[in-house]
């Protein structure tokens, strides 16, 4: 008889799983984890022992009767899995420099979800996921994938689209967090919070807000919007929109949204950045160093707080919270990557979407939204447009798809600018993108 | 007994006037018109005259039984016509010069359809056309309103959502325009090149496009991307996409795509013939001028050939031909801004579309499209997003909603440049934006 | 300061009271009601009182500080409420007896949902339910309308889609029982299974079934179908349906799908039941006169077990759990009709359904679904459209409306059938339908 | 270089056969044919040379250049055919008898198309049509499939669902036949009528008519309702629908839906023709075996009058005029059976419907309609599902779907029935059903 839970982590090496290991010492009453297996690959396998090593501290410090395994062999981590999480970066944080320094020299923002940058990450990543989707039909085929990998919604889409794996989900924090956002405004319990999202990946709006299962969107906007009145409130998650936009569009955006509804002002701040403190990439690669440093610490055994600055905060919530409604059939109210199937109109059924979930055993249930406000219907079908777009590149390695997918992009929105940048990321990146080179 | 047509046609005093009398001259055996009667404004009045004038001139040297009426009085004008043709131009064209160059300073197009420009024409006009519908509906609620004033694809949206006239076609000369380029190209005559176009006005798509009923849609792409065989014919209408783009597509984009297809380099080369030549209004301006000279002397008699530079060209050929389909009942196809009504199934089917239709005496029946491809439907989404945004803003005078309109246009994507955009030109078109300042 | 819930409920006379009475009681704890308003009409004062007095001491007896209010004045009970509920039957059981008979002279089956008596029962009906819909604006705009009286199903359209009440459920014991009738079929508990509901009222489809989260749809039609070996286990709720039908089927039928589904056998037994035990009013008729019998004993102060037989079992479960969980935020999944919402593509977005939603105190949020099966897409449709018309005959009063209901009627589907069926029970209920005697 | 067009006609020594040629006759100025094959199997051998020799005299007086070819190889005749044309009858009229009167012994219309003898005869004749089409894909990949056999809807969508034929129309001759009806009554010619026709086959609306462009649907809903003033003109095409129940449609119903909306009228007629003059498979058998003794004359060489009879009237019209159309690229409209493409919104977008077309040499673009009144909607899309199960029930040979396929078909409505009713008919019919009996 089995006597647990087996969880698979690919990417396991990530400077990420403290949290995750956390995120289960957190709720062993709940979801009873017997083998946590850490899978990398040879170029991570140094980082993937000290990390691993930090994560049997941990669970020892726990008292936890959990077994973790580091291994090379992903084989033998998928075999009989009950849950695989994906949190892989192929090419590393140097393909991520990459993906943010090519466009910027175009004068594009290189972004690891949506832009040039994401398409990218994209490209590198699809394929080995497909190929992960392909060993779990064979291994572990009633297992949950958990995707939290980036470019989340586009690799979802290529899941459903492309693999035979039903049972994927797709994670992100940016909902999660702001949610946090709006309860810390309003100064209640997180719990006491409820947004109705839907929207995409990095492209998630809040279409309601409830406070103890009463609307309070109207409340929520007139505080971040009234300036006026020498309120300090002034905005969620660190966007401060203008008054007159977020009151005519009556929802909520995401912290992405900036790219598409404040464009030259995000990518000036991201030049500028770059040109200062260096890009995303570069600034993640210092930290995780110093956290690596952390780790190596045979005295540590719990989960650094200095992890908390790589971003991501909120992730082991999310996703161990995730993982146990599965497990434990909740049916409790998520905001996940999942099959639309109709829950919001204009979008393809059978499209993958970002929306508020009942998270059964039986996975994700989308609430049926009716449709997005119409204002924003066009961006959004644009860019799971992209993503469709990009998952049939990735698959195909047809780069006239790469192309059409930058040109359609609005960060982009040019086909000549698109040609030099794709032509120029897919050298870059040749090493890792061994399907357009046949 | 009524002895013949009525044709009203709103901003008679336009330099395109003696185009739409040629066209009635030209078809006059199949569309038995009685009665052209021209209106225009006090502001006007002479130049009304001057073309009002020519125009008589032209029926008395085609020896044809036609009255032409110049008045300032619309209600006598539209008393029981049969078609209402409009033309005007709300401030005229020191209003477009501001559409053009307001928004330059901004570094954003300022363009007469979908961009700002595009947006405060249609504050200006819709409230115009809005009336022009209510006379309508008591003077002559049998008519049908052929709309040429663009923006053409918001005013046929705002006509359809917010007055009672359903007898409403919006029209415009650049599909028969890319009908006619792809005719040239395949060396043969236009009536026997049809092209299946679905969009919306000013970002219509050729979907397919038949030769004798043949589809050649992929040879047509082929001779426009094939620049390795030292092929000379680059491009329909002046555009030259890139190959891969264009393939990858497998539609036929119009002229006006590159604002969004090529946005960098449409901003740059509208920035500086500003710099150079002028601004489009400036040039028309001078156009015009010359126009109006000729237009004066007493023994021009017919359409004189300098206003074929005028742009516009052919917009006579389709007015007429729209005109005397509905008229005759020819049920013939032609590309027309009307009700979607489920051709293309991911725009509301209650939302203006411009598609290949069949004219009949009832009316534009669209041919269903089944969907636009993929790729493109999350632009044409966001531009019908933009234009019934901007209508509801034309309606109500809602400043809140006239920067949502800018903010999600793809030529601004920034909410405080689409504040300090519109706040500039309210307040430099304020004289037409009563709405606004009540 | 409020000192707990108030409930108005319309129809308090009704047999059903102490069902309803007894689920506040039980749920006291978790839904603090205070104070619950029966309302009847001057012909019910005496059974109000029977049946008010029964609550009294009922109450008295759980030692809850409720107060019971009997009234004939509906405005002073619906001040202020927070739950409306309504359980009114317009014309008393004698309407329904002619519900019943007047079809079968025609050989139709007459049905108090969805055939020629439900249509009856719908017009007599809903003019009443939108009254007190017009009231609530007025007196407690913030109240939830929980309606279950029949037909629930047009009733919610008739609310949705003519009142300005958007807070309305419509309630059934259909669904409840059909997860009790599967739960007893696998010998487990009932909260260990879940079935996906989506259809119409009396019209609803399992369309997968949940043990611990787990589909068992393939083992529970196993079960009811496999006749071979034996097995006495042959129905859900007292229908055999073929073994062949049900397997291509793929989906559970409710009890009522044999009207369509077995539509001969169903209007043979309900013809016979007619000749012999008398209709369903009837035997109904009969059992209420034992009900208030028992119900005066002033010694008699909990439900009395002979009210299950009435039928209309879990009915107080089924309400008192959906008004707790809409109070308390529950967000636990519940099958009620309600907006659509997108949730069934095939069916219109702004029309009710019977579908499982989240409960929250917001309100139902159904489940996207997807479609129904598409072998019953059609039949579905079909009765809606049927409800949709028949609430548009209430709201008008139009006779053509009435006869076009009752042809497409699959019951019915005869034209002139359609109209001797409406003309005959138009007169015999004329008293109730002055909308159609203007 | 092709001399002129190759027809292959399947199932070409049908009594209709008279009609096609003297269609192609007509038409020869426009329509170029030089070969017409006509096709039959071992036991039509008499048959076909009976009318083969009929239409070569038919030719050679008309003295035109075609060949006709009279052959059992239906692979020499689909040989570089250009048009395929099927009018096969699997298992003969003793079939269509088989089909009659074994459901009429259950109490069920054995109806050709739709009710079980469609059922029947579509499970019969998809898989020949199916192996046609394979053919086609290797000797004439470009040629236009033209089906007359019924069940014409569910044949068609067999094809768009199962083969890779795309060029397929279906055709029927009741939209014909209801134009000319509306034309007799309002004493005009029918090329002044045109109705806009929405629906399936044999299941067709006319949404709208116009004469000469103009609507005159509610003229023409008085004039066939209007029976107060004496008038004589009571129906179209032989139905007289109750007033209030076609004033309340809004719509006019062909023929056939006198199964569904007079459907015990329509049983009981039948019924009694069965038990007179017999069975219409029986009536026409006897005008049959008469039209062949005519035929035979050596003398005949024009269609004989007789033949008008037969039912089927102007499908010689509706073949000939539509082959006339796709071959000329005329741009006419028609009412056939394609693929919907989103002009009936509440019908699949890839399912079969017939509808008012285009007809280029493209094919059908079928108009869009926005959608049915809701009133019929249920009942189309319940004939539609009726259809799907079919054609899937016919290329799988899944007894299940057939008993599917027959319960949810409103003429039986019984689970029970079905079953045994598809159990004798298999029986009877096993002959022909080869893919039941593996």
């Amino acid at each position: 008889m089995k006597k647990g839970l087996k969880i698979a982590t690919i990417g396991g090496g990530s400077s990420y799983t403290p949290e995750l290991i956390e995120g289960f010492i957190k709720c062993y009453d709940e979801l009873p984890v017997s083998e946590i297996w850490l899978v990398d690959i040879e170029e991570g396998w140094e980082k993937l022992n000290i990390v691993g090593n930090l994560a049997k501290r941990m669970i020892r410090k726990a008292g936890l009767p959990i077994d973790v395994h580091l291994t090379l062999d992903r084989r033998a981590a998928l075999k009989d899995a009950d849950f695989v999480t994906t949190q892989l970066r192929v090419g590393l944080l140097d393909a991520r420099v990459k993906d943010e320094r090519i466009p910027l020299k175009y004068g594009v923002l290189g972004q690891e979800t949506n832009g040039p940058g994401g398409l990218f990450k994209g490209l590198r990543t699809i394929p080995v996921i497909l190929d992960i989707c392909k060993d779990m039909e064979e291994l572990c085929p009633n297992a949950w994938l958990i995707n939290f990998t980036n470019p989340a919604g586009m690799v979802t889409e290529a899941v459903l689209r492309y693999s035979n794996i039903d049972k994927v989900v797709g994670l992100c924090n940016v909902p999660i967090g702001m949610e946090r956002a709006v309860a810390d405004l309003l100064e209640v319990e997180h719990s006491r919070v409820r947004i109705d999202f839907a929207g995409l990946n990095h492209m998630v709006y809040g279409l309601d807000i409830y406070l103890d299962g009463v609307s309070v969107k109207d409340r929520v906007i007139e505080m971040v919007t009234n300036i006026e009145n020498g309120s300090t409130v002034k905005n969620i998650q660190g966007i401060s929109w203008e008054p007159e936009f977020l009151k005519a569009l009556n929802a909520i955006p995401c912290y992405y949204h900036n790219y598409y509804y404040k464009s030259r002002e995000a990518f000036e701040q991201i030049r500028k950045d770059a040109e200062t403190e260096g890009t995303r990439a570069e600034v993640v690669h210092k930290l995780e160093k110093e956290l690596f440093e952390l780790y190596k610490d045979p005295n540590l055994d719990i989960k650094p707080p200095q992890l908390e600055k790589r971003g991501g905060a909120h992730y082991s919530d999310a996703a161990v919270r995730l993982i146990s409604s599965i497990y434990n059939d909740k049916r409790d109210i998520q905001p996940v990557n999942t099959r639309n199937n109709g829950a919001i109109a204009s979008i393809p059924s059978d499209s993958a979407v970002e929306i508020s979930c009942i998270i059964t055993k039986d996975g994700p249930k989308p609430i049926a939204m009716g449709d997005l406000p119409f204002p924003v219907r066009g961006l959004v079908q644009q860019i799971k447009s992209f993503e469709r777009v990009a998952a049939e590149a990735a698959v195909t390695g047809d780069r006239n798809l790469a192309i059409l997918a930058l040109t359609i992009n609005p960060l982009v929105a040019s086909d000549s600018l698109a040609k030099q940048i794709v032509d120029e990321m897919i050298n870059a990146h040749r090493k890792y993108l061994p399907q357009f080179f046949n």
